[in-house]
C-alpha cells in the first residue's frame, strides 16, 4: 500500500498470525490452536438458544454486568474486581491502551505469546525482553526491569511450563508498574496466582473461557484485579465490547462447575497419555501445565508438520530461535491422539 | 488510582459514556441509544439457534470469512474490500491503530460522535476539530487539514443531518490521508458515499448491523474500502475479533433484504410522525436523515429529560456547547412515540 496511508510506526510490521482454522466438518484432526477436546456445557448452549430472541435489537450491558456478577461470585470477589472482554486477546490489548504510553517499554520473558511484540508496535511501545534459560524459570532481570507494564503468561505458551511460584511473586513485589499475569491455561496447572490479588494492587490476572470452558468460538475472557486497575481497563475499552449471547454464555459456563471439571480432567488425563507416547517416539518434551504439549521431534519440525497436514492433522510449529524446530500439539480426544500417534509412527 | 499505574497520557481523561441500558423487561420506553424499534429478522434468530452447537469449542474464522463473503456479495464487491468488526466502534478504534501515530492529528467536524475525542487521548493523537456552522454543511477547512486520518460521521450524530454530498467528495479528493466515512445511519438517509469507493483509494466506509438490522446486541460492523486499507485494518485487529454467532447472524441478516427494508420503512415513517409532533410542541428540529431526531425543547433539556425518566422514558441530552440544551430522541414504535408525546404534553 502507499506508505503514506498507513501509520508510520507500522512500516515493516509483522502481525501475529493465529493458527489455521480449516473449514468445518471436513474431517480434520485439529490440534493446532489449543481448543478443548470436549464440547461446551449443554447448559451454555441452552442459555444461548433461549437468549436468541427479540432483545438482540438492544445493546448489551456496557459492563457485561451479569457476567461480571457471576464471575465475581465464583471467586468470592466484588464485581468491581472483574472486567470482561471479547476474548483474552482484547484484555491484553486493553492493558496496552490503559497502562503504556508511546515510547515506553513493555517487559516480558521470552519465548512467550507472539501477540505481545506486534502489540508493542501498534502502540509504539518497545519490548523489553528477558530470555528464559529454563522454561520454568523466570529471568531474575524481569523484576528489576523499570517498565510500567509487564506480562507473564503463566503457564507460558508455547512452552507449556508454569513459572516458579515464588519467582512470580518476587517479580510482582519488585515492580512499581502493572504486572499482568495471563492465566489462560491455569485450569490445567498446579497453582494459580489468585492469592497475589490480596497482597498486591498492581497485579491483573487474565482468564479465558476459550480453553477449559470450551468456548473459543464465543470470545469471552476476563480480568481480575484491584478496582483501580479494572476501572482503568473499563475506561479505555469499547463501549459495548461483549455481545448479549457471550454474556449469557459466560454466566451459564461459570455456573456449570461440573462440566468444567470434566473438561479439565479429560485434558489432564489425555495430556499424560500424549506426553508419554511422544517421549516414546523420541520427542524431547517440556513438562506441560497446559492443554498442549511442547515438544521437539526427532526430525525437522517443518517436514513433520507438512506430512501431518497431508493426513489432515494440524499441529503448530515454530521457526524462530530459540524455539525453532519445536512443535506445539494441543491435547485432543483419545481418538484424535490415536490418529496423531499412528500418523507419527508412519512418518518417523 | 495511584497515578503511577495508569498511562500518563490518560491523566484527566474522560471516557465516552454510552447511553443508559436499564435492566430488561421493566417497561422502559427506551429512546436513548438509537436501537431499532422492530426485532431482528426471524431468520437471524433461527440461524443463531442452529449454530449454538458443539462447534463453539472452536475458534471462529479469524477473518469472519462467511460474513465477509456475504457482505461483499451484497455490494457486488470482492471480499478483499470488506473487513468485519465487533461493532462499528471496534472499526473506528482500529482506524486509530492502523492510520495515526502518537503525536499526530485526527481531523473531524464538530459536533460529532463523542467517542472520537477519547480515542485520540488513548492513542496519544490530537483532535483537529472543525466546527460546523450549519448541521448539514461540512466546514471547508476540513479538506485542507493535513491530518493523516479524518472522520466524517455521515449522517452525523447527534445532529442527524447528512452532509452535502459534493462537500464530502471534495474533502476526500483534497485529502492525502485516510478519510473514514462512518455510515452507521446511512440506511435511513437520502444517499450513501458508496460510489466514492470506486473513485478514491483513501476512503473507508463504516457500516453497522446495530441500527437498520436491529442487531445492536450482537456487535457486528463492517468496513468497505480498498484492499490496501482493509489489509491494514486486518493486520492490527485482534486475531478472532468476531465470534461464531455474530458471523452467522451477519450472514443471515444481510441476506434477508425484505426484513431490512421493513425496519427502514418503519423507522422513516415513524420519524416523520415524531418530527411533526415535536415541532407542534414547540421543539426546534434539525431535519433527520437517521433513526433519531435531534431537537431543542422549549424548556431546559435536563429538566425535561429528568421528568421523562421519572415516567420510565429514556432520551439522551447534551450539556456541552454548541449542543447544550438539545436532546436526541430515537425513533420508536408508534406506541412508544405515543407514550413519549403524551408524557411531553403533560410535562411542558
Amino acid at each position: 500500500m502507499p506508505k503514506s496511508l498507513i501509520r508510520r510506526s507500522l512500516e515493516g510490521y509483522r502481525p501475529y498470525v493465529p493458527g489455521e482454522q480449516p473449514p468445518d466438518g471436513e474431517g480434520w484432526v485439529k490440534l493446532n490452536t489449543n481448543e478443548a477436546p470436549l464440547p461446551p456445557s449443554p447448559r451454555v448452549l441452552e442459555a444461548i438458544r433461549a437468549a436468541a430472541d427479540e432483545s438482540l435489537r438492544l445493546y448489551p450491558s456496557p459492563t457485561a454486568a451479569p457476567a461480571r456478577a457471576a464471575i465475581a461470585h465464583h471467586f468470592r470477589l466484588d464485581p468491581s474486581h472483574v472486567s470482561v472482554g471479547n476474548g483474552g486477546d482484547e484484555l491484553i490489548e486493553l492493558c496496552f491502551r490503559a497502562f503504556v504510553g508511546a515510547g515506553e517499554t513493555v517487559a516480558y520473558p521470552t519465548p512467550t505469546y507472539p501477540l505481545l511484540e506486534p502489540l508493542c508496535r501498534v502502540h509504539e511501545a518497545r519490548p523489553s525482553t528477558h530470555p528464559t534459560e529454563q522454561a520454568w524459570e523466570l529471568p531474575p532481570s524481569l523484576g528489576a526491569d523499570p517498565s510500567r507494564l509487564k506480562f507473564i503468561v503463566n503457564p507460558n505458551s508455547p512452552t507449556g511450563a508454569q513459572f516458579d511460584r515464588t519467582e512470580v511473586e518476587a517479580v510482582v513485589a519488585s515492580s512499581s508498574g502493572v504486572v499482568v499475569i495471563d492465566e489462560a491455561y491455569v485450569d490445567f496447572a498446579p497453582y494459580s496466582c489468585l492469592p497475589l490479588l490480596e497482597k498486591f494492587a498492581n497485579v491483573l490476572l487474565l482468564r479465558t473461557f476459550s480453553k477449559s470452558y470450551a468456548l473459543a468460538g464465543m470470545r469471552i475472557g476476563y480480568a481480575l484485579g484491584s478496582p483501580e486497575l479494572i476501572e482503568a481497563l473499563d475506561s479505555v475499552k469499547d463501549s459495548y465490547n461483549v455481545d448479549r449471547l457471550a454474556i449469557v454464555a459466560a454466566v451459564a459456563a461459570i455456573e456449570d462447575e461440573e462440566h468444567h471439571r470434566r473438561i479439565v480432567d479429560e485434558v489432564v488425563s489425555n495430556r499424560e497419555q500424549l506426553s508419554t507416547s511422544l517421549a516414546g517416539l523420541g520427542f524431547e518434551l517440556v513438562p506441560s501445565s497446559t492443554n498442549f504439549v511442547f515438544a521437539r521431534p526427532p526430525r525437522p519440525a517443518h517436514e513433520l508438520v507438512a506430512a501431518l497436514r497431508e493426513r489432515k492433522i494440524l499441529v503448530r510449529h515454530y521457526d524462530r530461535e530459540p524455539i525453532a524446530g519445536w512443535v506445539r500439539i494441543t491435547v485432543g480426544t483419545r481418538d484424535q491422539q490415536a490418529a496423531l500417534l499412528s500418523a507419527l509412527k508412519e512418518i518417523l
